[in-house]
Formats: C-alpha cells, sequence, structure tokens
C-alpha cells in the first residue's frame, strides 16, 4: 500500500500520476483484484485501495472512495470481472446469473451516473455472447474486456482533449466545476483533460476552481492535480464564480456530466445549474466535456434522469468524520447533482468532435454515426 | 463572561437570546466597555467580549467576531463612544479630532457595509454639533446618542419585519442567504426578522438556509438562531439553492444587504447574485429587507460600491484555525460580497414599507421622504 504523508515531496507525488502513469483505477494481476487511488484521502494522504470482492467494489464506489462518472464506469465494469473470478459457479448458467445479480448491486451504488449502467451492460453483453464457453474462458474474458474498456476510456478522453483544446485560447480563464480529471475516469480526465492538453500545447491558461461544496472535488481534487501539472489555479467559493463572471475576467466556464439526455439537458455535480445560469447571464461559453457513453438514449429529457440525494452529513461537516459546523441536530438537503437545462450550454466536447445546438439533432446523429463505426 | 459549552441545554441559549432579549451589541455601563456576542465561536460555544478601546473594536469588526451590516453599524457608533470615553482629552476641539481619527480607523475594518460609514457618521455629527459643550459632557452625549441609535435599530428591524411579513404566505417555503437575524443586527434582524415574525404571526414558513461559504454564517449562525424561535429549517450548500427553486417548491428568496445603489443595484454577501440569478430563471420572487441607512445616495448604481476581499486562509480552510480543506501551498480568492443588479430584485422591503420597481425612483423618494420626517 503506497502512503505518502501531507508532508511528502510534492515530486513523489508527481511521480506517481504525470511519470508512472498510475491509473486511478487498474486490475491488478497477481493479486486477482481491483486496485484504486482512495479519493476521499487526497490531498492530505494517497492511499491505494485493494478490493478483492464486488461487493467492495460497490462500497467504494457508494462512499465516493472512486468518484466522476468515468471511473465509476471502469470501476462497474472491473466489479462484474471481480464477481467472475469471485464465482464458485462450476456452470455458465449459474455464472451469468451471479454476474447479473452483482450487476444489480453495482448499478445502485450511483443512481445518476449513466457510465456505470454503460460499462455494466458492455460487461454482460459480453458474458452473454459466450453463453457456449465454459466459465473459465468467460472468467479471462472479462478481465480481459474490462481492461479493455479502461484502455478504451484513456484514448477517449485524449480525443476530447484535442477536441476541446481548440476551444482554449492563450491566456484564458476558466471556471471549473467539480473534478473531472485522471482521478475522476482512469486517466487524463474529459473537462480538465481538455485544460491540461491546452497547457501541453504550450497555452497559458488560468483555472477558477470551485471548491464544489459539499464533497470538495475542486479544493481537495481539482486543485491537487492543477498543482501536479504545473497549471496556474486559485480556488474559489462555488457562490463566487458569478462575481468573477460578472467582471468579465473569464472566457469559458469547462464542465464534465453524469448523464446527458438525448435533448442536452445535462445532470451534473450539484452547482452546474447555477454555474450556467451565471456564465449564460454574462454571455461566457459554457461547454460539457464527456465521452459519448455519457448520452442516455433513453431519457428524452432531464425529466428523466434520477437524482441521488446523499447523507445530510456531507452538508453538516466539512470533511468526513470531521467537525460539525452546524448546531447538534440540524437538519440538512443534499441533492449531489442537478440539471442544467440544455438552453444554458453553449457545445458538448466529446470524442466524436463539438456537438452544437439543436442538440436534439447534433446528439443523436452522433451517437448513430458512432454505432455505424 | 458566559461561556455555554456545545453539549449545554438548547433552552439556555433560547433564554439568553430570546426571553432576556439580550443583544448582540451592548453597552455595559459599570465596565464602560462595549460588550458582544463572538460570533465566531457559534454554535460551538456562547461567548461575549467585552471591549474596552476603539482599536478592539475595529478588530473585532475586521475579524468577524460582530458581523452583519446593521450590527456593524452599531458598534461602529459604540466605538466612536469609546473612544470618547477613552480619551484624555482636556479640550474640545482636541476631543473632535481624536474621534476623527478614530472613525477613519473604524471604517476601515470592513470597506463594503455602508451602515458602519452611517452610523459613524451620526456619531461625529452629534459631537460637531456640541463644539461649545466641555468634554465630559460630550461623552456622556455620544453613549446616549449610540444607545438611541441601538434602539432605533430595533424598531426599525421590526418595522421592516411587519411589511415584509405580509409577503410571507402560511405554508410557505423560502431560501435565505448568509445571516440576517437578531445576530446580524442588535435584536430581531432584518430578512431573518421577516421570517420570524411571519412565524410568530402564527404562519407555517420553512425556511431552506444556504450554508454561506466561506464563513458558514448559514450553518453556523441562521441555523443556531431558527432552532431557537423553532422555526422549521434545512441547510442546503448555496450551490443546491439552483436546484430547490427548479423543485418549484420554493416561494421565495430573502436577503440582507450591504450597500444598495440609487438605482437599485444591491451589494450583498457574496452568492447572493448567483441565487439571484436562479430565483430570476425560476420565476421566484427575490426580496432584499434592509434599513433604509443601506441605501447609498452617493452611489449611482452598483459598480460604485467597492468588494471587500478577505484572507484566502477563510477558502483554504473550512473554520478558523481549522485544518486545510486544499493542498499546501493552494491559491484562493475570496471576495466577500457580489452586486445583484437591480433588475433581478421583486422588492427592498424597508422600515418605510415595500419599494417597487422602478427602484431609480421609489429608493430615491422613500429617502427623501424619511429625511424629511
Amino acid at each position: 500500500m503506497l502512503h505518502f504523508q501531507r508532508s511528502s515531496p510534492t515530486r513523489l507525488v508527481r511521480v506517481f500520476l504525470c511519470e508512472k502513469n498510475v491509473r486511478t483505477v487498474r486490475w491488478d494481476v497477481a493479486e486477482q483484484a481491483v486496485v484504486m487511488i482512495d479519493q476521499r484521502r487526497l490531498p492530505g494522504e494517497l492511499i491505494e485501495l485493494h478490493l478483492q470482492t464486488p461487493a467492495k467494489v460497490a462500497e467504494a464506489i457508494r462512499s465516493m472512495a472512486v468518484r466522476g462518472a468515468p471511473a465509476i464506469g471502469i470501476s462497474g465494469a472491473y466489479g462484474i470481472a471481480l464477481a467472475a473470478t469471485c464465482s464458485q459457479a462450476g456452470d455458465t448458467n449459474t455464472l451469468l446469473a451471479e454476474l447479473r445479480d452483482h450487476a444489480a448491486l453495482l448499478l445502485e451504488a450511483r443512481p445518476t451516473a449513466v457510465n456505470l449502467r454503460w460499462a455494466i451492460d458492455q460487461m454482460l453483453e459480453q458474458a452473454e455472447s459466450m453463453r457456449d464457453s465454459e466459465p473459465q474462458v468467460i472468467r479471462a474474458a472479462l478481465i480481459k474486456t474490462a481492461g479493455q474498456l479502461a484502455d478504451e476510456d484513456i484514448k477517449v478522453n485524449k480525443r476530447i482533449a484535442a477536441h476541446g483544446a481548440e476551444l482554449i485560447r492563450d491566456g484564458d480563464t476558466v471556471i471549473h466545476h467539480c473534478n473531472t480529471g485522471a482521478l475522476a475516469a482512469v486517466d487524463y480526465g474529459t473537462a480538465l483533460g481538455v485544460i491540461r492538453y491546452a497547457h501541453e500545447l504550450g497555452k497559458q491558461v488560468h483555472v477558477l476552481v470551485d471548491e464544489t461544496r459539499p464533497r470538495l472535488q475542486g479544493s481537495r481534487l481539482t486543485a491537487w492535480e492543477l498543482e501536479q501539472y504545473g497549471i496556474s489555479y486559485e480556488i474559489i467559493t462555488d457562490s463566487a464564480a458569478g462575481y468573477f463572471l460578472q467582471q468579465g475576467h473569464v472566457q469559458s466556464c469547462l464542465v464534465g456530466a453524469d448523464r446527458v439526455a438525448i435533448n442536452g439537458d445535462t445532470a451534473n455535480k450539484i452547482g452546474t445549474y447555477m454555474l450556467a445560469l451565471a456564465a449564460h447571464a454574462t454571455g461566457v461559453p459554457f461547454y460539457c466535456a464527456l465521452p459519448l457513453s455519457t448520452f442516455d438514449p433513453t431519457a428524452p429529457d432531464g425529466s428523466a434522469i434520477p437524482i441521488e440525494e446523499r447523507s445530510p452529513d456531507e452538508v453538516l461537516k466539512l470533511q468526513q468524520g470531521g467537525e460539525p459546523i452546524a448546531p447538534l441536530g440540524a437538519k440538512a438537503r443534499n441533492p449531489a447533482f442537478d440539471i442544467t437545462p440544455h438552453g444554458l450550454i453553449s457545445a458538448f466536447i466529446t470524442e466524436a468532435g463539438i456537438l452544437l445546438p439543436p442538440f436534439d439533432r447534433s446528439i443523436p446523429a452522433a451517437i448513430q454515426e458512432a454505432g455505424a463505426r
């Protein structure tokens, strides 16, 4: 288990994420385990969890040890691979039935991000397509498929980054909400990947990092990543974004997405809607960067997307296990996502290119084209 | 010094604020000191500070031991009274010069709230009008004037509350930002006073309390006050307000103000602008409750209002002296206020009644009428 204290040299951490290219979520062949960075401990400690049962993967997703739509998706895929390797099933039908049960449990862990369902569906389809094979063959195939999905996720992220970087000009200041970097994916990231790639191209980018209450993915994770990449940034409270937009110092807002309806209505981390309203009011472009797998063809609009409500404790305490910041016995509400209506979104940045309004045409066209390839 | 631990019975605290009607800021005759609740320690501890020099009052304002536009104003007035009582000046001219110096130091403590300037101006005018009196007479008069301003503040608050309560219907859910209750004033409060009065009239009101990062006046102070008054509430993160407005469960937003330009552009706690945008987008009325002294006749519009930027530490830590929530060495920006353009405001609730648009007519008319009385 890796364990770097807060006081450890930054270089060590940089080597870990940037130079060694260690993935946020990966499969350990020797251990037959899913290994993931415990994101609840950052930026204080860099610790990897080694999970050897699908139930532990589900718990890691639920408790947000791993978070970010793409990272949750790949974790789910590895969870199915783990369900297969853990299974004692002697025949294929029993194995397939067990996989479906574990899939249901994994899906329940986070209801909003559609990538989880998408990745698990890919795994189940793979298993079902091998009905005539021996369980042991299916087990090996599922580990391989999950690995391919992870590899593909990185490639998709880099294509998103290449398309999106065209929208960032030298000298731009960008507001970013939540965390959408390497930690939110297998590696590289979506919206933060766009910023990272623009920086790698030599463009000067300054990021105003929404701290993203209640879980503080911005100040804990995004700021940490930007430190590693050497990108200029300042953390702001979520409610200060409007002030900076109003001042005219911001050229674009860039966020990820957890699920997008076919008309472009977008579920993303709570606060995205208010940021999009402020961008719209001040005439600043608002971009969502995401893989095509985040579009949900079964959701005609935002009202079809379930919004997860998490524990009030996340609002009543500033950190997990931390001191309460409200009177004892105080009540709180904690929706984890909101819906940004498509009219507030300037463009979706995907691996297939930049999708412009009207989204009810451009989104189905991009999905269809990707399916035809 | 009063000192109730977090674990102390709620009843004690309720007696303190509601039944004994202890003021947030008051003058202690025996000690010749300004006594105020240290709001940085709530809700964990209820402690009063006893301040015996104007410099200590300025520091209490700067460090937000006392905050809220009306409470800052009265603290400033008592600071001048304290400057007079502390002065060794043997002649009136020397005393008046000393008072002007102390006034300048007090004014620097918080630049945005105009009530501070207003209250200090009242005190200086009183002193100047007594040029022909002995220093000792002026000292006594200033203590009396500050007390009158404090008494008047409570009366004004109750008139604001009576007007505003007409806008709250039985069964309403209201979003409230920052703290505008008894703690933000000498007693009773402005926007929270409106809610409190509606509750006292027997109306069912449910308050969604914006936690109000970075200083958490919502979760620390407003939730604490609502507990004392027995008013139903739930704390939400500031960025979740848009979600609840979008759901259609909110009937109005109610905030205070730190300075309002003559055209209605309003400086208030950071996050007010984004809340107003969300209210506007969802068709929910957005009200500002404030004494007429919050209008600044010298500011034609919001661009004339200085915005205080406070220490990045408030963003990088969740509580004063608490654990950092960002990587070591992280940078942050921390504007304490923003400007809500007048077009997003449905009405101003004042002691002179409810002011409706066009504000560039209704605000000057209300100020003129009050001056004529």
